[in-house]
Formats: C-alpha cells, structure tokens, sequence
C-alpha cells in the first residue's frame, strides 16, 4: 500500500506531540492543509551540532515536500547530505488573551517534518517540483511566466523530503483561564490574525496594456476550512 | 563598553549572511526592529544530531531576548543544558512575482540568532521577562491582568538568549528579471502581505460591562518604518 493511502500518519518518538497532547493531530488531510496553506517554512538542520534555521519557499506535490535553490547555499549542500533534517510551517491565527498573564497564548496551526532529504534528480520530477513552487505562490502562475531555461534548471538544486513523519499541532479557541479569574473585571477574548494581501504593485516595466491578472488582483490564501 | 552600546553587530562565521550578501544587515535598530515587530520564533536546537524546530512566542528586553514555557518541556530541558542554539524570526511582507518562474521571490524581513540559553533565575528579571511576553503580545496588557502567583512563577522556566551574534535578511522591491525577459506580455510586480488583526472575539464569560481595551480594538502591527 502506497503511503499516501494513509489517512493518518504513526507518530514516533520523534514526531509525537509530547506538550498539551490534545493539540496534537497526524492526519494527512490536515496536515496537507496548514502546508498548502502556509507559505514559508523554517529548515533546521545540524552541522557538527551547530544548529540552523533557515526560512525557505516550498511546494508539495502529494507525499513529499520540495525545498530549492542555489547547489552554492549552506542548507542545501548540508542537507544533500543526507542528515537529518527537521521542517516546520506554522500559520498565526490569533492572539488568546486570558484574565491572567499566565494563560496568554496564541491560537495556531503548525506542522513539524523529521526526516532526510534526496536531491531530485529526475528531469520531470525536478520540474514539477518548480511548478509546484510557483503555483504554491499563486495559482495559474506557471502557464503565464517564461519556464526555466537549461542554465537555471542547472543552476537551481531541488531537495525532497517525504511526508511520512509528520505531525500537526493546532490551538483553537477561547483563553482557558482559572476558575477563580472569571470574577476578574479583565477583558478576554481572542483577536483573530490573518495574512492579508495588500493592492497589487506593478513592476514599472509593465506596459499599461498588460492587465493584472484576476488571481494577483484577488489573492487570498486558501483559508476556508477552520480546524476545531 | 556595554554590548548594547554597540549600533552594528560583527558577523561571525555562523552569522554572516553568505547567500545574497548585499540583503545582509547587522544593524542593531534593523534587528531589534524585526524582533519587535515578530510574534513568533523558531527555535532550533539538536539532540545527538536530531535538529528540531520549534515555535514559540518570545519577549525581548534591551539586548536580551526571553522564551519560556513549561520546565518539562523537551525544547527548554534542552536549551538549558546549555547546547547552541539557532533562534530565527521571520516576516513576510510580500510576493515577488517575476516574468520567469526562476525569479519568483518573497519579500521578507529575517533576524537569525546564534549564542546557547541560560536560566534566568533573578526574580525581578524573571518578571521582567514575563511582562516582556506579555507587552510584546500587546501594549499595556500586563498592568490589566492577574500577575502571576507564586506557584504560576515555579511552573514557568524562562531562558535568555543574548543578542550578541544576529544577522538580519531583508529583501525589498520589484522583482528582478533578466534583461531579455522585460519584454515579455507577462504580468510583474509585487503583491503586498501583513499580518492583520480581525475584530476582536470577547470570550463567552466577559460581562457586557467590561468594554474591549482600545488596544484590542485597534490591534496592529507596527509597521511603521519600511526598510530599505
């Protein structure tokens, strides 16, 4: 059975939520979802136990995750390696502010990936991977732009690292305060925050004649499912 | 002379940006500036070459910068042992769209801190911190809330994070194509992001009588200064 049959991912020791357990969830569909949603990722990685993270693009294209960019970068030529690698998206959904200063937490939605990476080698599969970047960004782009040329697809390194140990964690709600704090005259509650897109700016090279396409005009992240 | 005195931070063999050189900066204001702006970290650290990434809320005072939580969890049972760690903050203020798929970029702004954690174990620092957290969240909350107890100050481990060897990143402006491809009928320019604070949830249990603070209400970001 191909792993992406798989609706929920095993925990191991390694991916299991071990703080506020309940917060911890390893479905596929909802982890597929915080990272179709976010839009970078935090990359860490240990070079003689010196660690790093590095914020970086990605796409997803089913059970694995692509990270690229330049064979000269210190992530990528650490990571081809083949050392472990830990991968973290986390989207901010609000702020929770409780009666006491104690119970102040922030509702979010993360995902956590441990595993190794594999330099993608295989000409069709590097350059899907570089459309699923660019139609992670935003939709429709890939058909629109020039696609890469032998030189760029030479000079861009694409790593893959399968989702098959993962797991996400996700806040929802309302702050959880004591008991006794409810009597408090203290205002409490949850300000919602979300990645909002601004009006487009045009390139100045762009003629007048070239319309913003409806997709930059519009732009949201996908964000229609709420998890409870 | 004090650390903090200091307007430009060295670059270290660990901290210089090597990637882009010219989106470096060590700028102490440009870091703090960053750092102030961010509501979460990732912090990463490795146990026997397993990296984590973690994230987490965080407060910075003068040239310190605090996290916090539960003393069982495995990210602070770690950090305190005194390991490096690689604490990176990130801030996506837009999409970068190229006439080719090569030159597709994020606007950001990143600050990526290098140094090992220590316990704060003074009282009054202790609480300075926690205030931090708090007012970093959102201003003049702490004076509004139950402080924390004996008991909430025992079950809470803060680590401080000297900001001695930082880095920032930044990426501004139009996307940049090669010369050939400006001709190209291809849409270019930037679509904006921020981060924006819908209208504040009170919580079930707030009476009626309790109005939403103003700064709930008008909840931003700064985002005052536009960096260069």
């Amino acid at each position: 059975m191909s792993e992406i049959n798989q609706e929920q991912l095993t925990p191991t020791q390694r991916s299991q939520i071990k703080r506020v357990p309940q917060r911890g969830n390893y479905e596929r569909e909802v982890i597929y979802q915080i990272l179709d949603e976010g839009l970078i990722c935090h990359v860490g990685f240990a070079v003689d136990s010196q660690p790093y993270v590095i914020p970086t693009a990605y796409g997803r294209v089913a059970d694995q995750l692509y990270i690229h960019g330049s064979p000269a970068s210190r992530m990528l030529r650490s990571l081809q390696t083949g050392i472990e690698v830990c991968l973290t998206v986390t989207l901010l959904d609000g702020l929770v502010l409780a009666r006491s200063a104690f119970h102040h937490s922030m509702n979010y939605r993360s995902v956590v990936i441990f595993g190794t990476a594999t330099i993608v080698k295989d000409a069709e599969e590097k350059l899907e991977a570089l459309r699923a970047f660019t139609e992670h960004v935003i939709p429709k782009r890939w058909t629109e732009v020039r696609p890469p040329n032998h030189q760029e697809l030479q000079g861009t390194l694409v790593l893959s690292l399968p989702l098959t140990e993962a797991s996400a964690k996700v806040r929802t709600g309302p702050p959880l305060d004591d008991e006794a704090d409810y009597t408090l005259p203290v205002w409490a509650g949850v300000v919602p925050l979300k990645l909002v897109a601004g009006e487009a700016i045009a390139d100045a090279r762009v003629p007048s004649t070239i319309n913003t396409p409806i997709e930059v005009k519009n732009y949201t992240r996908l964000n229609s499912k709420v998890l409870k």
